[in-house]
C-alpha cells in the first residue's frame, strides 16, 4: 500500500528532520531535494524510502552530519577525495563540482571519492556537468560489504548494484541526455518497494537462496536470502562484467577498496569523469547529432504495449511533471517510520 | 560446418593478402594479428570471419589501405582524429597510442577518432593502456548506417551493437582486467556464425521483422529482416540507454555523427579515455584491491552448469591457450571466400 504526498510537504518535513539531526540549513535542503527529486523522477529506489536507513545510521554515528570532504591528493585535472562518512549527497556534490571546475580549465578531469554514505541518484551529479555543456560520467561502487547481486553463474550475493551514469546536454535547451542505471537486472530499491507493497516481481530479476528463479521479493529479504541477478539474463556475463568494471573504477581507483566481505562500515565510492565538449566539437554540432539520433531511434515501429521509444532522461522528465502535480508515492511502511522520527524529534508534521 | 586452422597458418596467409591489397608489411602484420587474436580470444565475431567484408570494401575503394590518421584538433590532454577511411585497426591504434602518451604526461586524456573502418576488438586498444598501469576506456559507435539492433520497445533495426571496453592491470603480472562487450543482447558476429553454421540461437536475443522473439538466425539476415534486441531482456531499457550513451560519446563527441539513416559510407567512431592509476592510487594497492575483488566474487556457490565464476578477460586468456594449440575455428563459408581471394591474388596458400 502507498499514498501520494505533495513533494513540497515532504521536502519541508525532511528539511526539518535533517536540521534536527545536525545538518546546516543549506545542506539539509540539498540532501532533501535530491531525495525527493529521485521520487519525482520515478526512481523511488533512491528516494524517500531510503531515509529511515539514513536516520538509523545518523543515530548510530555511522553517518556524520558535519563531516567535511577532504582532498587527499590532487593535480590540475585530478583529485582523490575522502567524504569522511558524511552525507553521500554532500560529498559527491563537492566531488562533481571540483571535477567540473578542473574540466573547464583542462578539458577533461577525473575525481574520485571514498568513504561517502549513500550518495543517492548518480545522475543528480553528472547532470551538473551536462548543464555546463560537458559530458559527465560516473561509476559508483559500495565498499565494505558484499551486498546483494550474484556474480554471473553464481548463487550468492556478492556484489552491489554498481550503477553507471552518463549525462550530456540534449538537443533542446534545458534538455539532458540522462542515463543512470544499475548493472544488475533491477535496482535493489525496486525489489524493496515491491516487498513493501507485497507485489510480485517480473521474471528473471531475482533468485532464491538455492539459485532458483523467483518472482517473490520475500526471497530476497527473508532468510535464507536470495540474490538479484546481473543485468542481461542469458547474457548476464555482460552485466557482471560491467559491475566489476564499476568496482575497478569506483572502488580500486578511489582506494576505497572493492566490494568485499563485511567491514564495520560500508559506503559508496565514486569516480567522476567530466569532458568539455567544446574541446572536441562545437556545442551546436553536438546537439544536432543528438537530435538526429533521437529522431532516428524514435522512428522505429513499436512493440505491442509500448506507446513510444523513450530516450534516457525522458521518462524522468515526464515523471517530474506528473508527480509534481499528483504528489509522490510513498509506501506506508516508510511513511510510518518517517512519522515516528518526526514525532521523536518534536516536529509537528504528520505525513 | 567449420574447421580448425592453426593461427600461424592463417596469420601468414592474411599477411600476404593484405600486402597484396596495398598495406605495408608492418601494417599488414598489425591488422592480421588483431583479427587472428580476436578468434584466439573466442571473439570470432571480430575476427577472421570479417575479412571477406574488408576485402570487398578494399576492392570498392571504401577501405583505403594507405590512409593516414590526421589530427584535426588537439590540446595537451585531448585530440580529435580523422582515420580518413583507412583500416580501423590502424587508426584506432594511432588513437590509443596518442591517448596513452597524453595521459602519461597529464594523468587523464581523451582522444576521439572518426571515419575509421571496422576497428575490430575494442579491448586490443584499451589493453595497451592496462599494460602501462593505466585504465583504458572505449566507446565505439557505427555512423552512417542504422545497422541491426532495435531500440527498447521498438521493432526496427536502428542501432549498431555499440560496444564498451574497460581494461585495467590485473592482480598478477601480465594479467589484464579486460571487459569488452556489446550493448546488445548478443554481438552481430555471433548471430552470423550461427547463421553460417545453421545453428539455433538462445532465446531472447533476436526478433523477426514483426517483433516476435525468434531463435532462427535466418530471421536476421533474410528478408523481411528482423533485429537484435538490446542487452537486458525485460530490463532492455538499460542496454538501449548504454547503446545511446556510446553513440553520444563515440559518435557525437568525435563529430562523426551518430547512428542514422544510410549514407554513402559507414564506419566506426571511437572515444578513448585513459587514466593514469598512479595519480590516484599506488599500483600495489590497486592490484591488491582487484585481487580481493576477484577472490570475493569467486567464492560464490555456483549455478548448475557452471564450473567457475569468470573474471572479464579470463575466458579470453583461457581461449588463447586452447585455440593456440588446437587452431582457431573458421566456418566453411569464410574459408571458401578467403581461398578465392588468395587464388585471385596469386598467393599459393590454401586454407
Amino acid at each position: 500500500m502507498r499514498r501520494n504526498i505533495k513533494a513540497k510537504k515532504i521536502l519541508f518535513a525532511l528539511n526539518q528532520l535533517f536540521i534536527k539531526y545536525g545538518l546546516k540549513k543549506s545542506q539539509a535542503y540539498k540532501v532533501s531535494s535530491m531525495l525527493v527529486n529521485a521520487d519525482l523522477s520515478g526512481q523511488s529506489s533512491h528516494g524517500v524510502a531510503r531515509i529511515p536507513i539514513y536516520l538509523n545510521k545518523l543515530e548510530k554515528g555511522f553517518l556524520k552530519p558535519n563531516a567535511k570532504t577532504r582532498i587527499i591528493k590532487q593535480t590540475v585535472n585530478t583529485a582523490s577525495l575522502d567524504g569522511n562518512w558524511g552525507f553521500g549527497q554532500l560529498s559527491a556534490d563537492d566531488a562533481i563540482k571540483i571535477c567540473i571546475k578542473k574540466a573547464i580549465k583542462k578539458n577533461i578531469a577525473c575525481v574520485t571519492l571514498k568513504k561517502a554514505n549513500h550518495i543517492g541518484r548518480l545522475a543528480d551529479f553528472t547532470n551538473q556537468a551536462a548543464k555546463k555543456n560537458m559530458i559527465g560520467i560516473a561509476f559508483s561502487n559500495l565498499h565494505g560489504t558484499s551486498h546483494i547481486v550474484a556474480p554471473f553463474g553464481g548463487i550468492d550475493r556478492k556484489l552491489p548494484t554498481n550503477p553507471i551514469a552518463v549525462s550530456a546536454p540534449g538537443p533542446k535547451k534545458n534538455d539532458i541526455f540522462e542515463m543512470d542505471l544499475s548493472t544488475s537486472a533491477t535496482a535493489e530499491g525496486k525489489v524493496k518497494i515491491n516487498y513493501n507493497l507485497k507485489k510480485s516481481m517480473d521474471k528473471g530479476f531475482i533468485i532464491d537462496n538455492y539459485g532458483k528463479s523467483t518472482r517473490n521479493p520475500k526471497d530476497l529479504y527473508l532468510d535464507p536470502k536470495g540474490a538479484i541477478l546481473p543485468l542481461g539474463g542469458l547474457a548476464g556475463h555482460k552485466g557482471f562484467a560491467l559491475a566489476l568494471a564499476v568496482d575497478v573504477l569506483g572502488g580500486a581507483l578511489s582506494t576505497a577498496g572493492c566490494t568485499s566481505i563485511k567491514k564495520n562500515q560500508h559506503g559508496n565510492a565514486v569516480t567522476f569523469i567530466v569532458i568539455k565538449i567544446s574541446a572536441f566539437s562545437s556545442i551546436r554540432l553536438f546537439k544536432e547529432n543528438l537530435k538526429n539520433l533521437y529522431k532516428h531511434v524514435k522512428s522505429s515501429r513499436l512493440q505491442k504495449g509500448f506507446k513510444k521509444i523513450l530516450i534516457p532522461g525522458e521518462f524522468e522528465k515526464e515523471n517530474r511533471k506528473i508527480f509534481g502535480k499528483k504528489g509522490i508515492f510513498i509506501d506506508k511502511i516508510t511513511i510510518k517510520s518517517l512519522n515516528s522520527y518526526l514525532k521523536k524529534k518534536n516536529i509537528s508534521i504528520t505525513l
